[in-house]
C-alpha cells in the first residue's frame, strides 16, 4: 500500500520522478465556490525552486504550474484540482554514471531493494523535486486559511551552529530580507557566510526551521491518534532530510519542572506561556502553533567519497552536478506548505464535530 | 472526522474514558493462523500499569485484558480482535472538584471547547489510561513481529538533565532492571533519586525513551508521505506528553557536514555509521532503527496552582490525587507499542510491493 | 487488508464471531452533545433478533447491548462509542458436526481457504449474527438523522413470487402491523403463508426489501466515485445474503426510453416523477431516496444435502437446527440501519463542501 | 470529503472536467517491475471513445492518453502512475444555452445545489468523459492480473426489450464482432435496429452488461463490509447512468427456493451451479465472478424538453448536440475497466491475510 496521499479531507496525491516528463498533483475536498490567486500560488512556488539567488543550486528550472480542472472562472469548483509543472531541464546524461551507484544516505539503495527497479535519473522519485507538487498545494491551502485569518511565519533559526532564538511572528517581507530567510540580518549574515564557506569546501551544512501560525480557532486536533502535533509531525519528517521535530518546548521539556512548565490560563482562556506550542491534548488552543524542524546536510557532496555499486563493488563517486550546500533557505516554503496543508485539512474535519 | 484510528492495514481503532465503563479496540488485519501467546499480552499491560512500583502512582488497577473475538483455539482468524480492559478503580468522587475547573496545561479546556461536552472524571477520553489499549495491540504486534526475527529494545535515556547516552541494544532484562527502565544502574539511580526529589516537590520532570529497533527488513516505508520515518514521528506524538521526535541523528544533525553526517557502505549495504536511523529516503536499509522521544514533565502537580473555570473565573487549583511525578518509566511500553504498530503495519503495507 | 470498517467520518469498525465471547463494535465520528435515548436503540435492535416471533427462527437470545463510552449523562461526548453484546446462547455442540463440513453456498469453504482457518461454530465471522451490530450503529444513526427531519420506511415487498407494488412512504406502525413487515395487510397474509409452507417443506426462499428515505437535503453524494447510490449498493451488498440492488427505476429502466424516464422538474426544483430515485449524478435532489434490494433464499435447509468435507470427500449433511426459512423480514431492520449508516455519513462529508 | 479515489491499495484518484484542459488520474499501488504494453492501454481507451462507429456520438476525439510518471524503460517502478488526456474537442459555444439551465435527469441541479458554482460545458465535471481516465487504469489492471491467469468478458445482454441470455465466456474478438458488444450476431442486429430507430425518434433507450471474470484465485473480499460484491456493486453503481446491479442469480432469487438455489459442490471445491456468481461470503470462491450491471436510457434527448432555468423558471429545451442513443456499447470497456479495478485491488488485498 503506498504512500502518494496526505489529508483526509482536503487530500493532496502525488506523482512524478525528477526526471520524467512532469511531476503533479490531485487536490481533492477544495472547498467550493473559493476565488483564487493564481499568480500567488506561482509566487510562493518561485520561491522554492532553484536558481534562485547566489546560494542556491544553479540549476535553472522555471517551474511553472498548471492547472487542468476543477477552477472555472477562477473560482474553485469543488471537483479535484488536477495540476503539473513539467520536467524540462532534464540533462539526463550527468546521470548515466549513477545507474549502478548507490549513493552515500540517499535512497538509491532502498528504493532498489524496495521496488527491485528505480528511475537513477536524479534521483527519481526520491528527489526533493516532488516537494514542488506540496508547495503548490500548500499555497494553495493557505490562500484558504488566510480567508479566516489563519497566518503563517515560517523563517530559518539555525544554520550549523548559528542559532537565531525568537517567538516573535515576523512578517514575509522580513524573512524574504535575506538569502537565508532568517529575519534577523546579523545571524543571517553569519549563517550565510557559514554556508559560503562549506560550500568552498564542497561539503554541506544542516540546518533548522521554526514555523509559527497565528489565529488558528480552538477545536483543531483529532486525538486520541490524530493529535494536531502528530500529523504535523508527519507532515515534517515525511519532507527529505528532516531528522527532528519538536512542538512547543520540544526536547527543552525534558530538562524542566511541570511547575515551570504548565501554560497557566489567563481570563479569556488564553495562556501565560506557551510551552504547549498552542496545542493542548492534541488539540489546538487558540495560542500561536510553534514547531521546529532539524534538516540534516544534504548528501550529495561536492567531494569524492568511496561508495558502492549496484553489485556491492567498491567504487569512487565523484562529486559534482548543481547541488545546494543547505538546504534549509528553500525548504522555507515546503515546510509552511506542509503544515498548511495539515492545519486546513484539521479545520476541515472539525466541521462534523457536531451537527 | 475523528482520529481514533491508527494504522492502513494492521489497523488499531481504539475507545474509552477513564472512567467510562471499559476501555478498548478493535484490531483489524491481523494475519490470520497465528499462535498467540495470551499472558505475554498481559505481562506487558503490567509493565504500562500505574501501582508497580514506589516509584509511579501508588494507583492500584488491575487492567486484565479480555479478548472476545478473533482468536479461536488460540490462534488469530484473520477476523477483527475485539478487546475490553474494565475500568474499576473509578472513584469518581474524587474528580467533583474538576467538573468546572481547566486544569493548566491538561486538555480540559480544549475538549470542552471542541466538544461541548467533556467527561471530566479523570480526564476522559485524553487521560493517558487510553494509552493502555495500545499496550496490548502493540504487544500483539511486537508476538507476530519477534516471529519473523525482529527485536526491539526501548528504554529510559533521560530524566530531567541526567542523560544517559548509548546506542546499544540493551536486552529486556537489563531494562527491566530497575525501577526507572535505564538499561544503566548507575545512572538509573541518579533518575530514581531526581525523580524522588521532585515528587517529594509535588513536582514533576521530563524525560526521554530510545526504542532501537533491530533487524527489520530493509524495504519499509512508503513515499513520498508515509516514510517510515514520518509515521513512527506521528504515532509517537499522538502518545500524552510528547513534545519532540528525532529519527537517527535528529536534532545533532543540524550542526554537522555532510562529510561527517553521510554513512559510507560496507561491501554487504550495510553502513559504517548510522546517522539515517536505519532509515534512507522514507524506506528501512536493514540497519537498526534508532528514535528517539521527549516528553514533558506531568502537568497534574501536587501544588496548587491558579487557574480560571468553565465560566473564565480564577480558581485555585488543589494538588491532590494519585499521579506519576516522571512519566517516562510507564511510556516505555507505550513507545515500543506505538513502535510496533508502525512497523508491523508497514511490514504488512510492503506485502503488495509487487505481485 | 481487511474489512470490518464501514463509513468515512461518522464510521463504524466491527468484530465479532457468532459464538464468541461477545460482538460488538466502535463508532467514531459521532457527532458531540447529541441526546440519545438508549432504550429505542435497544428496541430497534429487538426487531431483528431471532425468536421473536413464529415465523422466524426459534432461537432466543436477549441480545442486549452495552454502551462501554463515548455517552455521558445520556449525550454523545464526540468520542468513540464502544459497545457489546455478549453471546448468550452458546449451544456449542451443535456445531461440532460443521467442524470439518462446507455447507453448500455457506461461507465455510471460502473462509477456510482464504483465512487458513475457521471458527466452524455457527458460522463464525460469517454469519449473519454480525448484523446486530450493525443494527445498534444504524439506529443510533437514525436518531440523529431524525433529529434534522429524515425519516425511513422499510419493508417488504416481495417473498418468493408474491410482490407488493408500492412507493407509499409506510408509517413504522403500518410495517410492524404483521409478522412479514409488508405494509399491506392482504399481501401480507399471503406471503405469511408461503413461507409457513416453504418451512413445513424444510426449505427457504428468497425476498425483497423497499427502502424510502424522505426529507433528504439536497447535495448529499460525493462524485464521480462516492456517488450516493454507490455506497448504498455497497452498503446493501455487504449484507448476507443480498444478491441485487436497484436505485430508482432499477432493471425496469433498460426498457424505457429517455422521453419516458426523464423526470421533469417542477418550478420549484421537485420533479414530477423519481425514475431517479432521488438522486442525479450521484447527489441527492431532494426527492424521496428509493432504493429496493433482493435476498436471496437462506442456504441453510431442514433438508439434507449432499456436500463435501475439507478433505474433498462427499458426506451428506442433515438438516437440523433452529433456521430462518425467509430472511427478509428480519432484514427489514438491517437495511434500515446500513441505509443510516450511509446518510449520515454523506450528511457529514457534505459539512466540508465550502468553508 | 469529497470522492474522488477508488481503491485501497491498487488505488485511482481523477480530475478532470468535460471542457476543462485535461482529464487525468494518479494511480498509486502499482506492483513494481512489470512491463506495461502501453499501446494496448490506448486501445482499451479507443473501445471507449466517441466517433467510433456510425451507432455512437459522432463527436471525434482522439483520446489520446499521456502517461507523466511512474513508469521507466516500459516498467512500472512502483510509484505513482500520472496520467492525462487532454480534452481537444472543446466547442464550447455548443454550451452557452445551458449556463442557467437545468436539464431534466442530468445533475446540473444537484451540482449548483451541492457547490454552489459548476462548470455548466458538457456536464462538467458530470460528464461521462471522466470515465475515460477509467478505463485507462482499469485497462492497466487488466494487464496486470491477465499476467496471473485472470481473463475478463464483458458484454452487452439486453437493450430495451432485447435480452441476450447467456453465461457463455465469449472472447473479446466474438464481443468486438458488432457495433452493440453483444457477441450474438442475430440479437446485436436486432438491438441496433433499435437503438437506430430509437434514435431517429429523437428519443434514447436503456440496455444491460453482463461481466464474467475467470480463473479469479479463491479468496478474494473482505468480510464483513468490503466483500468482493459489495466494492463490485459499488464500482458499477458509480458509473453515469447504471441504476441496478446483480451478482449470480440477481433479482431471480427472489423467487427461487433455497433447495434449488443451493450450490452443490464438487469434490474439488468447485460448484455445480454457480448462483453465487462465484462469491460465497464476500469472498471468491474460484467460479466464474458473473454480475450485471443495468443502464438507464441517456437523459440528453434529441427531442424538445420543458424544464426550468436556475431562478425556477419554465423554459423550453432544444435537443441538440452530439449524443448517444443508447449508452451501453460504449459502456462495456467502462464496466470492465471498473471490474478490473476492483479485481485487482483485492488481489492486493489479499496478499497480507497472513505472514
Amino acid at each position: 500500500m503506498a504512500g502518494s496521499s496526505f489529508g483526509t479531507i482536503f487530500k493532496l496525491t502525488t506523482f512524478g520522478e525528477s526526471h520524467g516528463l512532469a511531476i503533479g498533483g490531485i487536490i481533492d475536498g477544495v472547498p467550493s465556490n473559493f476565488l483564487l490567486d493564481i499568480p500567488a500560488i506561482q509566487k510562493e512556488l518561485d520561491r522554492r525552486k532553484p536558481g534562485q539567488s547566489s546560494l542556491v543550486s544553479p540549476r535553472k528550472e522555471s517551474d511553472t504550474v498548471q492547472f487542468l480542472s476543477g477552477i472555472f472562472e477562477g473560482k474553485t469548483l469543488g471537483t479535484p484540482i488536477g495540476f503539473i509543472i513539467l520536467n524540462e531541464n532534464q540533462k539526463v546524461a550527468d546521470y548515466d554514471h549513477l545507474k549502478d551507484t548507490f549513493r552515500p544516505s540517499h535512497a538509491d539503495f532502498t528504493y532498489e531493494k524496495k521496488y527491485g527497479i528505480r528511475d537513477y535519473r536524479g534521483g527519481g522519485r526520491s528527489s526533493a523535486r516532488e516537494t514542488a507538487v506540496r508547495v503548490v498545494a500548500g499555497a494553495l491551502a493557505k490562500q484558504i486559511l488566510n480567508s479566516i485569518g489563519i497566518k503563517f511565519s515560517t523563517f530559518v533559526d539555525q544554520v550549523g551552529d548559528i542559532r537565531f532564538h525568537s517567538d516573535k511572528f515576523f512578517a514575509l517581507k522580513e524573512i524574504e530580507s535575506n538569502l537565508v530567510r532568517c529575519p534577523d540580518k546579523n545571524v543571517a549574515e553569519k549563517m550565510e557566510k557559514l554556508i559560503r564557506e562549506v560550500s568552498k569546501d564542497g561539503d554541506t551544512i544542516g540546518g533548522a526551521i521554526t514555523c509559527i501560525i497565528q489565529s488558528v480557532p480552538v477545536g483543531l486536533g483529532e486525538p486520541v491518534f490524530d493529535k494536531l502535533e502528530a500529523d504535523l509531525a508527519k507532515a515534517m519528517l515525511s519532507i527529505n532530510a528532516v531528522k527532528a521535530f519538536e512542538i512547543g518546548s520540544g526536547m527543552s521539556a525534558i530538562s524542566m519542572r511541570g511547575s515551570q512548565h504548565n501554560d497557566l490560563f489567563n481570563d479569556d482562556g488564553s495562556t501565560q506561556s506557551n510551552h504547549s506550542g498552542g496545542i493542548q491534548g492534541g488539540i489546538s488552543n487558540g495560542m500561536p502553533i510553534h514547531f521546529r524542524v532539524g534538516f540534516k546536510p544534504v548528501a550529495t557532496l561536492m567531494q569524492n567519497q568511496e561508495t558502492i555499486d549496484s553489485k556491492g563493488n567498491k567504487i569512487n563517486l565523484e562529486g559534482k552536478g548543481r547541488h545546494d550546500a543547505c538546504v534549509v533557505p528553500r525548504a522555507v516554503p515546503i515546510v509552511e506548505a506542509m503544515a498548511a496543508l495539515v492545519i486546513l485539512d484539521f479545520y476541515l474535519r472539525n466541521k462534523s464535530v457536531n451537527l
